[in-house]
């Protein structure tokens, strides 16, 4: 499984993954789900990807090779976000087109979920989840994140906490608590994890991290979450039932 | 859906169920999952159940009728929580043999979860988990709770404060916690929900809820918990990316 989110809040986007990928449980690998196509100045996108492995793969080296071909439509020639996402689109149904039909004879699902966000030009930064069927949504100031993979774990705290005034430091300190839930809770999400922060109007990446066990601040996020959490349910007042 | 959570700590057994089925979204209904079988001084049991509702009522239903007929095997007959264990197994698989062939040729599911609970004479309280097949599982030290239905959201809460030493009001604030993160994140769950707490060696329901609404303690727990977690998020230190 896997877990990403993106984020799009008035100062920027910030976007979190995991790296776990499992084919059973004795069949564990690492491998990184997040996409940057970034030209300075001119445009920074952020893809994550879950699912099958070797369909978000595919779709994403498709991109990689349209990016070599002056011809194609890639994220690098997309004019808006929103031209991106029917790029990114297209080359799940070209995925799809000729992968689909034999996945099937091996009783395998067509499974993929895409979150791309970014930023292009003089455009406002904008994020979209796409669906294995290259149609897509778009997020709003009522629902400023999507998740893909193994979501729940990890959403109540997501929606409690954030909201479109939240600096993009605090946004990433959300998703990290987010995620620390979803790992303690599901053994087929896992670090290393990628962070990426894209502050509005920067046009490139703001800060790009990865994650390990050993990164101080995530280790800090996790023992303090975990006190704080325990406070917070003693802060809640015992029943009274009478 | 359905969120069910069943709990065995030193001092008893503590059970929370909502009360929403839905067939689509446009099909929602209230009905308990909460069934209780007790004779004081000697026995009480608790059954929670998710899944598909025909089914869970079809069993329910089952061990009802047999309680009317002296020669049957039922939960008032069971001489230890095991053996009260293998007899709602027994009538989960006569449902099966009854209806999964008609359910198949509609292309349903057999799909139902069972949490049963309880304590009989002077055995220690125990808390199983039972599945579609009538097979089961017992909660131990090491993992005192079960949940069934929609378990993720409401997973993390529980994982990080619930310990065997928990006295049983806390334990069920924490049920309730759990709950309402579950209310919050995923409208296939509503109220009213049901509560029952079973202090050890009791041998009857300590204490037996319906919690609608306008609960007064309920609504204290979601304000409270709620501010909590915002004071949790801004307790855990902001990044410091150097």
């Amino acid at each position: 499984m896997t877990y990403c989110v993106g984020t799009l809040v008035d100062q920027g986007l910030v976007f979190l993954s995991d790296s776990r990928t499992n084919a059973g449980v004795d069949n564990v690998s690492t491998f990184r789900k997040m996409t940057v196509y970034e030209r300075t100045c001119d445009r920074v996108l952020v893809l994550l990807t879950a699912g099958n492995l070797a369909i978000t793969q595919a779709v994403v080296s498709l991109l990689n090779e349209d990016a070599a071909d002056a011809s194609a439509a890639t994220p690098y020639t997309a004019t808006t976000m929103a031209d991106a996402a029917r790029i990114v689109g297209a080359a799940i149904r070209r995925v799809y087109d000729r992968d689909a039909v034999a996945l099937k004879e091996h009783g395998i699902e067509f499974s993929a979920n895409f979150i791309l966000g970014g930023q292009i030009g003089h455009e406002a930064p904008r994020l979209f989840q796409l669906y294995a069927a290259g149609n897509y949504i778009e997020a709003t100031p009522e629902t400023p994140y999507f998740q893909i993979g193994e979501s729940k774990y990890g959403k109540p705290v997501i929606d409690r906490v954030l909201t479109p005034a939240m600096a993009l430091d605090d946004v990433a300190k959300c998703l990290l608590i987010s995620m620390d839930s979803t790992l303690r809770s599901n053994l087929s999400v896992g670090l290393p994890l990628d962070l990426a922060i894209c502050a509005r109007d920067a046009l490139r990446l703001s800060r790009r991290l990865t994650v390990g066990e050993d990164d101080a601040y995530f280790r800090t996020v996790r023992s303090s979450w975990s006190a704080a959490m325990e406070q917070a349910f003693h802060d809640v007042p015992g029943p009274s039932w009478d």
